[in-house]
């Protein structure tokens, strides 16, 4: 598979699950993408953490995403580490785990990579690609690139290029795992070790991000831990604190911290009005697909800002495209979590847009 | 000088700065307190960085806080690394450098410090005291602690209360410093060690919140560095990666990492209103202390309400009050530029008290 980087990879595996079933006509299948820290696990029990899938809130029998409807798809991307080809993965060419000779992969990568899987699986049309965050790149990447692949676009808090401020985050994460004298320039599995504590940095930072002021204020304001009393030290006193270090040290369990160099490099180099000579409406050029973009009022990581600029560019070119704020507290987060809100309008999208693409009620 | 830790540290050194002249009646003497990783050196070259005071674009002569009619005095806060008394101090009680052995110390114990210090210099009555960021912290410390102490308080770019948000934040750069296997559970000075990529990463996290969204992306946007083009590596490919690099690596020369753990957490523990049976309008009652409270439109570090928040509880037990907003996209950074309306505001306001003073034009 050829890079924007210009290197190839090959062969790849991409990991990935399916739910519901894919019917006769082969019409109902919906690719779900997940974010920077996401992987394929979407429902179920997740193998390592034990936890329930990360969008277990609208993805499954009923739900918003109703797997009684449509089939879906959600694979770990290229360069993730559950089971895709990526970083801690072995170089064929050396028979070494890659590494930071891994290639750097685009946005565009993991999409051609998408589109390989969705070859094998002999669809030739998705019904619709979801996702939220970096998985929102991911789906405008799509529409951009492979429009008479897809029915349906649901973009979700996420932007056609990553800002200033975004790149700054990720920079400071990668600047944190860097520093850790156990990352070894990225061959650390060679030094049978782990940079767990740069990485819980990086994630610890990355997790303020996540949450907006008000959601931080509500969850934990100034409180205190158990002891109720200061300790005068620098011991976790409250309980932002505590939450934060919980946040950081579960994550290493489960991610690999080279791989987290490469995605973030991944979401800071999407641009696609760049890709598209400075235009982003040029992205969205004579594509019949019908988008339905959603962004939440207190994202500060992908404020609302970034995704009306998605809409009116599509709308810019004639496009087919609807476009909602959803009004809460709960900042970038606000994607996984129960918003009822959220949820009808993505029900209320996919099932009328299903009615137009011939899905039948099943 | 008891802490509110309990426990006690003498003797102590504080380093300052003074400028101007003070007047017969000793009636003009502003105290102006620096900010996290500020020092005393609010005008003239810096003598490690060689650059100018912090302060500049405010403070001088026939500026907005102007050395001809005033006489400034700038001290190193308490657990600063600028020549007052702090953990890169030597303990006397042991020969050793203080190291986390330093007691925490809180905005108040800074106050303690500085009122000792006018003692000394044998001003009765300062006629102000201006800060920003946590220089404003400590003004409205003076204001509540020592009332009588003080004409004009000119808290700017703060709050009463470190929000979960700023705590969050704060978190992950003493994480990051600790985390550096340099820091030696801060016993780096007797390891012939320093944590300065811990520091570095601690510094560029905070500088990211100093700026506002906006402002970063007018300084750098997407721009690539010089080579214009993507390295498809994990150099600094945009400018505001290599801007940040820049003033972690810089931070380091200056600044004890250990100090910066103190601090941080001097100022996650200020909260005026718990100090004040949970109503901090109690913080200022009976006070004669006349207020210009500022805030800056773009901070989302220190918000416009946490201003408001101060502004309203100091007129609700019916105190002398202004509150002004500045309009900018700078952010919380504003407080320390150029910005005209904030320095036609506060020479107003210093001017027109000084005549209620007393205090004669020179």
């Amino acid at each position: 598979m050829p890079l924007d980087c210009g290197r190839s990879l090959g062969p790849i595996e991409i990991a990935y699950t399916t739910f519901g079933r894919l019917n006769a006509a082969r019409s109902n299948a919906i690719l779900i993408c997940h974010a920077l820290t996401g992987d394929q696990h979407v429902l179920g029990t997740h193998p390592v953490t034990g936890k329930p899938g990360w969008w277990e809130n609208l993805v499954g029998p009923g739900r918003a995403i109703d797997t009684n409807r449509y089939f879906l798809i959600c694979s770990n991307i290229l360069g993730g580490c559950m089971g895709s080809t990526g970083p801690a993965g072995i170089d064929p060419a050396t028979g070494r785990i890659w590494g930071t000779g891994f290639p750097v992969v685009t946005i565009a990568d993991m999409v051609r990579a998408q589109a390989l899987l969705i070859d094998h699986l002999g669809i030739e049309r998705l019904f619709a690609v979801v996702g939220g965050s970096m998985g929102g790149m991911q789906v405008l990447q799509w529409a951009a690139s492979l429009p008479d692949r897809l029915f349906a676009a649901v973009p979700i808090a996420t932007a056609a290029r990553h800002s200033a401020q975004n790149i700054a985050f990720h920079e400071v994460g990668r600047q944190a795992i860097m520093a850790d004298p156990d990352w070894h320039h990225g061959r650390y599995a060679e030094h049978g070790s782990r940079p767990v504590k740069g990485l819980a940095v990086a994630r610890m930072t990355a997790h303020i991000t996540y949450l907006s002021e008000m959601a931080l204020h509500n969850k934990f304001g100034r409180r205190l831990q158990d002891r109720g009393a200061r300790s005068y030290g620098f011991d976790a006193d409250f309980q932002v604190e505590s939450y934060l270090r919980h946040q950081g040290s579960t994550f290493v369990d489960r991610f690999d911290a080279n791989s987290y160099l490469y995605i973030t490099r991944a979401m800071d180099y999407f641009d696609l009005a760049a890709d598209h000579g400075g235009v982003l409406a040029h992205a969205f050029r004579g594509s019949r697909v019908r988008f339905c973009v959603i962004s939440f009022s207190s994202d500060w990581l992908f404020p609302t800002a970034e995704s009306r600029a998605v809409a009116r560019a599509i709308a810019a070119v004639a496009g087919n495209v609807s476009f909602t704020e959803i009004e809460t507290d709960r900042g970038h987060d606000a994607f996984l979590l129960d918003e009822p809100v959220f949820a009808r309008i993505v029900k209320g999208f996919l099932d009328g847009v299903a009615g137009h693409a011939g899905i039948d009620r099943t």
